[in-house]
């Protein structure tokens, strides 16, 4: 499928501004609708639409005449420990529902939602973890993601509506801002920068995986462009990593040491969590080509060209 | 665990009215909560609370001082296919997180929730489905019992609330009305018995799993006690009927032939549901003790006593 015409819900975030400016810099008319542009002179190229998801009748007028939805809202970050389920499930799954009957209505030819690959699937009992592991969330987040990824299932089987899900492990990049809750390497690079100590949630040896944003975006255009019969992808390294070596290789990065300050446990946090990406890899024909460090290299570099901003 | 004091949530329908009954008569304090008692005579020596699920301050009054919930509301019936998605995410899911909340806060030590085995799992590739199957349900009403489920796990994992799921079949028995989407065999019942025809589905060829209601009530009291690792159960008979085996059961209990009235296949009709049964046999002990024959005789004869009052 030819990008012709899409709406990135969620395009003035992290992943949003980083698909627009891709799919802006390949001549695709892009829109983008969110309740905030974090960074409105990357986006110069974009029709940007400001709106809460909630409201879908300003959800509806910008959706018309386009016929990709790329959905990467979710109106709470994922690890917030005082998140309200009540209010997570009707912003987001409430809302995404409403998405979907506005997708059906419209005549739109694909939805392509972006999951959380780090909390579906809950404790793994297998690393790295296949799509078709159970899914057990141990915090709410993950299943309002889970929830939404069925609702798109229902969507397809009684209505005929395309949809592609992709579960991202822990995505990193220019763009992404240290913002409580999110982005574990944005606050580790932050805090380096600045010679604050890091909050590291129990001994640091929880294990997770780390992806490069561009490495993401890449996945996110080949899910729009898929025709296969899967429908829902991991995208990851698909290697594992321990909280205190991602420390020691930004460490070795920004060549010196970082101050670490211990917290208790978070119990909402699996002990390890890595994607195995052999269905994306088969499938979509997809790979992560960023290896780690040189991520780490572009978002220190994007980081420090940031903050100098006036 | 010894039951002391209960709650049923929708103690005034089929299921609930069953299992109050049951209860009480064992000399346990029963408290029904629900929108409508459809049986109030039947519920003699119950302490029935009217409210609405979605009042959670009425729910906090009712649950506050028993200490086991058994959750058996839901606002809408499973196959209505008119039925509005967003409204039963914000109706059911939503008010069972508020359930959750409320617990938490008042100590609840357990909750026994009825999920539905027919829909979670979606058309299923493996005849009995096992627990473990994958659940990929086709209509929304499976999405929202399974959220409810993945919620229950998560108040576990960070409250420590314990809690059963039962899945169950198709149920059927005394209390079971005609009401529209719900209960084919109270429905086939009802419209034989008046001589009138019966809609069916498609061809008559799907299969779905029947289990009489005091075999279900008996496994709700097995979940309540059940100290056990496990915590969802199917609850079924272990063998699946076509609508047409089940239509010539009921021929030959009344000893008269039903008129057919064919109607489109819906889409959201699984081709065969048949729960196994093994988990529940093995873990609670609990097997069904009636053959369906029986069931129907039963069903027929508390339907004729019923249509015969006042």
């Amino acid at each position: 499928m030819l990008i012709s015409s899409c709406i990135v819900l969620g395009g003035g975030g992290f992943l949003g501004t980083n698909l627009c400016r891709r799919l802006a810099g390949k001549g695709v008319h892009v829109r983008a609708f969110g309740r905030r542009c974090l960074f409105p002179h990357a986006l110069d190229r974009v029709d940007w639409h400001a709106g809460d998801f909630s409201d879908s009748a300003a959800l509806a007028r910008a959706i018309e005449g386009h016929d990709i939805v790329f959905h990467l809202i979710h109106s709470k970050p994922a690890n917030s420990t005082g998140l309200d389920l009540q209010e997570d499930l009707a912003q987001n799954v409430g809302s995404s529902l409403a998405l979907l009957e506005i997708c059906r209505k419209l005549g739109v030819k694909k939805i392509v939602f972006v999951s959380s690959g780090g909390t579906v699937y809950g404790a793994a009992r297998q690393l790295p973890i296949p799509e078709d592991a159970p899914t057990n969330p141990i915090m709410g987040y993950g299943v309002s993601k889970l929830a939404i990824e069925k609702y798109l299932a229902v969507y397809e089987h009684l209505h005929g509506l395309c949809y592609r899900v992709l579960r991202l492990a822990n995505p990193f990049g220019p763009f992404q801002l240290a913002v409580k809750g999110q982005g574990f390497i944005a606050h580790l690079i932050s805090k380096a920068l600045e010679d604050k100590p890091i909050e590291i949630w129990g001994d640091g040896s929880v294990i997770r995986d780390y992806i490069y944003v561009e490495d993401v975006i890449d996945s996110i255009e080949a899910a729009a462009a898929d025709e296969s019969d899967a429908r829902i992808f991991n995208i990851g390294s698909g290697v594992g990593q321990s909280l205190n070596e991602v420390i020691a290789a930004t460490e070795r990065v920004l060549a010196k040491e970082i101050k670490r300050e211990a917290q208790p446990h978070r119990a909402a946090d699996v002990p390890a969590s890595v994607l195995s990406i052999n269905r994306a890899q088969e499938v979509l024909g997809w790979s992560p080509r960023t290896c780690f460090e040189d991520g780490l290299r572009l978002s220190v570099a994007w980081w420090q060209a940031y903050c100098k901003l006036p």
